[in-house]
């Protein structure tokens, strides 16, 4: 350990990341006056706080939008003595009783860990899919289904997700065009499945073509653009909205040269007391393996998190002997 | 099966218990046309309903009122087409497709069950307890403690979480006076620990004290009177609130005929989807064991087993073959 780590100031709790699953576990820690730091390099409150509305966190029976959300849980952490900092963690090792936190912001060290930063949805990168987020572009069929019952959809996608997501999105849909950049890419199972709702009209499956465009006015989509890979050929579809199905984005590069073990898609492993093989270091939200995307979980991970995290910082540290 | 349970109509899903736990799924399940009852014999909203402020409920940054909380999960369930109804399930067995629930209200038939009828905190049972249960008399540490800071308190009970909780809630306390019926049931390190609380004049331990009623007025505890059991001899206390730990009563009656596996306290034992060794039988909330008792963690189970029912029952029932 170098002179400059040990005159580092020592946290009992950081957080990275300062979405809902952390805010959370704030809420909680603080409350409870273990000092906490939130450590964000992006948007306090996550995919949340960039939800348009929320319709099934439970408790707003009205919905919520995600904004507010957000700033409502910040609020709260924040009351109960909970500092949120600007940045990016690179590195996080673990010396024994403290782990160490390399950032942008230079070096820190605290007694307890949360990772919580959380997954992203993959991006197409065409002209519209970023404007038209949340305003008629979608990649979450739990979260936005239900906003299109008796409507159409474009969905891309060609992998398990895509599909499963599709035929989940007829029950609430009249049709849906299925845009595949080259062929579908699932389960045997699921392609036998798909082909019922295809034979019953519901989904159609557009093999080879790209999508090139979301078009939209108004705060709505209006026209997707895409062409034939294979002739050149120009599509138009004119659907109420479109999901993205392309895959996540797990935030957790920051964790590639540590110990801290990952699933195949790069999500954290973790046991019952959502620890992860690092003591210490827990983990709670959207990029946790096993994670269901939904506010509501990341929140209830986190309530449960800042519980063991307490466990933990007992078990190491007799207050009164302090 | 008989003909009698053959005419019952099957529901989708069914719900034993309306917490928070059974409402989230059902605001999940519902919104996604999956048909849902949920059946309780007490209060909708389960214990969160009987709390007079819960601080810690994500979302709320001044808190919320129990009833108000309750009162929201429940429209937004009812919101999507949740329907709830009143009755005491009293047996649950397995016909494979479907689960067959024995209640007060007839036989009912199932595809998948929710169990989420939670847990209640173990009474003492003397004048007062009730009266003033949240205000001033309390049964949970994480979640009403912190309305004790620089008080003092009167804590009920011997065993492994009296002690551990006495020994937190003096982050928050000037001095606690720990009432114990007979002797200290905890573990020899609990103990060990307890000694330093004492001796740093933070804890006072009274062995072989009855409690015997609960004085207050005006929404709050001004006395607590008990028996020195040897002698005879009247105590009396005069704490800012009381918390009593004296165990958990698990709502499980229902399933000690039934296969499905409890834990040594009579939680229910589940796998990381949630659910029991009975396939289509799903746990969320106080009621699972690992449970936390807190709304925010009962919140996000519901959330998760919703998502997780929906894939057991789309495993089994192809949507476009009805």
């Amino acid at each position: 350990m170098s002179d400059d780590v040990q005159a580092v100031p020592v946290h009992d709790v950081i957080t990275v990341g300062a979405g809902p699953a952390a805010l959370t576990a704030a809420i909680y820690t603080t409350r409870e006056d273990i000092e906490t730091l939130l450590f964000e390099r992006g948007v306090i409150g996550g995919l949340a706080a960039v939800t348009d509305k929320i319709d099934n966190y439970p408790g707003f029976f009205e919905g919520i939008e995600g904004l507010t959300l957000a700033d409502n849980l910040q609020k709260q952490a924040e009351r109960f003595g909970a500092v949120i900092e600007f940045g990016e963690v690179t590195a996080l090792r673990d010396e024994g009783e403290f782990k160490v936190l390399e950032t942008t912001s230079g070096t820190m060290k605290a007694r307890a860990v949360l990772i919580a930063t959380g997954s992203d949805y993959k991006k197409i990168g065409v002209p519209g899919e970023l404007e038209f987020y949340g305003r008629g572009v979608h990649y979450c069929a739990t979260c936005d289904g239900a906003f299109y019952r008796d409507k159409t959809l474009v969905v891309v996608g060609g992998g398990n997700s895509a599909i499963q997501e599709a035929m989940f999105l007829t029950r609430f849909t009249t049709h849906i065009d299925l845009l595949v950049r080259s062929t579908i890419k699932a389960s045997d199972v699921l392609q036998q499945d798909l082909q019922k709702y295809v034979d019953d009209g519901k989904i159609t499956v557009h093999l080879g073509v790209a999508t090139d465009e979301i078009v939209g006015e108004n705060n709505s989509v209006t026209k997707v653009l895409a062409t034939k890979t294979e002739t050149g050929e120009k599509l138009e579809f004119t659907p109420d909205g479109v999901f993205v199905f392309v895959g996540l984005l797990p935030n957790s590069q920051f964790l590639k040269d540590t110990p801290i073990e990952l699933d195949e898609v790069g999500l954290v492993l973790s046991n019952e007391d959502l620890q992860t093989n690092m003591p210490g270091v827990f983990v709670a939200g959207d990029i946790r393996s096993g994670a269901t995307m939904q506010v509501a979980s990341a929140v209830g991970e986190g309530a449960t998190a800042a519980l063991k995290i307490r466990e933990y910082l007992e078990d190491r540290k007799h207050p009164v002997q302090n």
